[in-house]
């Protein structure tokens, strides 16, 4: 006989899990489950998409259905919702009551959206921004108005400012906390970002939470630290939650994150104990921070596909683990692109380690070099061990790649002083300065830690 | 009294310890000398402003010797010959005849062109790319001629070739190795680099050194493999060896690459043992590789400095190591980036390991984001332990920061197997794909590894 896979969720993570389980046991019977019509894309595209820099929603999607059934011999079932999962029995039951039993079972359902309940939330001219549907009526609405309000100045917040922004619509952002991509980047790099998004033409109401949503049948304005922001539509980039339906119908644990819990095998507990034969990976689950002990969540695509890949070998029988999470995350807001890996200012104190910062300016290519760019390179480490904890960056190209440098020496426990005393970098005129942003960076904090210059 | 440092040489190496002893010790009195008129640029800047790319040539140089007096209290004799060093009595000997005492001594005399003694190589029109005299002799020059030949097809060589090349002129690259950039590439990389430098034009004689140059007054052609090459002018691209005139003449002890051998401490050794108030630095030295245990010489302006850095602050009264070197580089060839770290095939060969190779063909964006370059990565692994001992790039964008991440990974001596476990990549439809090309190479390489797939 040959196995049984199930996996629930048509994203990144279970997608990649499935594919992965195919990959290492050619015999199995897969089957993925999706409430979803549209499967096999990156939700941060949809806004891409929503902008036009990308043609059309089709070609955001990786693969269809048919194409995972022929090519893959993996059978998706779009726009079918699993109502429960009997974990004892190791048995799926389908909303419309058909069942199918499973040897190993993937749990990929990711997150939902989260809206805070405010007045108005409901109005026509609400929207939120994950599914190619949302995204393809906020397209035809935005054709409809010249104002929009967008709720939230995180990663997606912006990331969708900027796209209406370019459409040319006046665009206001509100955010409760005084800076933009709050608690994830320090102060002084939101500046840098802030700054540049405001030379974009874009407003930001700092600081101030929205309170409500007005309009007698479709949204006209939004309110916040009791101003009225007349506009046309709302956004709502409030942040994704962990969609614990279908774990908490299965007892699974819950963490203090509000997300489930999982081993470095990507399995959940359930009554104290690890649950055989199910696996979880994506925006649903809480893992453990690479950079310090303690729980994080890491709710991105490049985390999605690692822990589907993990989570598709241990299905198909193999063996793999998802350790721990650093997330780096890199974003581009016209021009400009920012970046950060492992721990904050703020995530630090939240940890309560006590940290010393080095920063510094630099260019993106020699300086006599044509075309070269502003970056700014900010590390964060331990004030006790001088440990490489956190890393941040804002320029204008080239930032992706060194994000990565920095999340490496963090995972190998690196210190200020061994990134300063062995970690060379590459140069040509053309695509660096002779000493690295990111190096000098690690030079002043040396200096600062060691209590000179 | 005031400490003593002299620095003899003024590129990158001898100027960023002159700048380093300045910032550990603002008592100190400050001589550099260098033979040069031009001080503080970087030799392949002089490409660069040969082509035309950057306006002249006085925008490559950083900081005049004047800046150096006023800025940073650093005494800069250009045009200075140092005619010998008494190391028993502490004591410079400068051709001119006078003298100066030292308490510490940076050697950094860097590198010289190696010319192979052919016939015909002393022709008018036979030229060499390091200082911005020669440069602007072959500026001019190159006016004159609509045909050029280049010999070696190493980094230098493939960069002067497509400066030439964007310059309009008919370009003939004749190599001696099989592939380009030579060892430190592997033939498949060294492939893709040619093939697109052929797309711009660019002739390749590949496997056959050149024999002999041949001209009446001036360079009519260049023979190789018994055929004649007409050109106007022969540009030798063929290396740069350790600048040895002084190291003997002190009776420094020079290692097996004919290189000064150097501790940690970057101080020479002589008579068996360390030199006490001596530290050298840059294209002279041989260091310790960080890939395997041997020797290598990393002739780099990015080295250079790192040396520079650590010379300096010895030579202050301070104390910092260069431990070890992977001599990550990269180069920019007219829309694409090639890049290396740590062991190519061909070095790992030299030695005596085993070892397995992964590769990717990837996008350097989301494969429906516009504007995505095809990028290559190649990762080698040491067959017996799986560390990863070098890595190599080609690509259209972002690779500089791709070859520092593979660098910090050798450097902490990664496996595939945790490579593949734990680095994770940050990801944006416009810079990456959600698995980057990188972390695809590894799991080949990984799979490879584990004798599946």
């Amino acid at each position: 006989m040959p196995r049984k896979i199930v996996v629930i969720g048509a994203g990144g993570a279970g997608l990649t899990a499935a594919s992965t389980a195919r990959e290492h046991n050619p015999e199995a019977k897969i089957d993925v489950f999706t409430e979803d019509e549209y499967i096999a894309y990156s939700p941060c595209a949809v806004i891409y998409a929503i902008e036009g820099v990308i043609e059309d929603f089709d070609s955001i999607i990786m693969h269809t259905p048919e194409y995972y059934g022929k090519k893959r011999n993996i059978s998706v079932h779009t726009k079918t919702k699993v109502a429960s999962v009997d974990v004892d029995k190791k048995i799926v039951n389908v909303a419309d009551g058909t069942s199918m039993p499973y040897d190993a079972l993937v749990l990929a359902t990711g997150g939902r959206m989260f809206v805070p309940p405010i007045e108005g939330v409901k109005l026509p001219g609400v929207y939120t921004i994950k599914h190619v549907a949302e995204g393809k009526a906020m397209k035809a609405a935005l054709k409809k108005t010249d104002c929009v309000v967008i709720v939230g100045a995180g990663v997606i917040g912006l990331m969708m400012a900027v796209a209406v922004r370019n459409l040319g619509k006046k665009v206001t952002v509100l955010e409760r906390y005084p800076n933009v991509i709050p608690r994830i980047i320090d102060e002084d790099m939101s500046a840098i970002v802030q700054k540049h998004c405001e030379g974009l033409g874009i407003k930001f109401v700092m600081g101030t939470p929205i309170t409500a949503i007005k309009g007698k049948e479709k949204v006209e304005s939004a309110v916040a630290g009791g101003k009225e922001y007349p506009c046309g539509m709302v956004i709502m980039a409030t942040g994704v939650r962990a969609n614990l339906e279908l774990p908490n119908q299965m007892g699974l644990e819950i963490g203090q994150l509000g997300a489930v819990r999982a081993s470095t095998t990507l399995q959940p507990y359930r009554n104290d104990h690890l649950v055989s034969d199910i696996y979880v990976a994506g925006d649903m689950i809480m893992c453990e921070s690479a950079a310090t002990p303690g729980p994080i969540m890491s709710q991105l695509g490049s985390t999605a596909v690692r822990q589907g890949r993990v989570a598709g070998i241990n299905a198909a029988g193999g063996y793999a683990t998802y350790p721990a999470a650093l997330s780096p995350w890199v974003t581009y807001l016209g021009e400009i692109q920012a970046a950060g890996t492992g721990l904050s200012k703020g995530l630090a104190e939240y940890f309560g380690l006590s940290i010393v910062e080095g920063k510094a300016v630099g260019l993106t290519r020699a300086r006599y070099y044509p075309g070269g760019k502003e970056i700014t390179a900010k590390i964060i480490a331990d004030k006790e061990t001088h440990r490489i904890l956190g890393a941040q960056l804002v320029g204008g190209e080239e930032v992706t790649g060194r994000i990565n440098w920095m999340t490496g020496a963090i995972l190998n426990n690196v210190t200020v002083e061994e990134f300063v005393t062995s970690y060379e970098n590459a140069y040509c005129p053309p695509t660096s300065m002779v000493k690295d942003v990111v190096n000098q960076a690690a030079e002043v904090l040396m200096a600062k830690l060691n209590g000179s210059k």
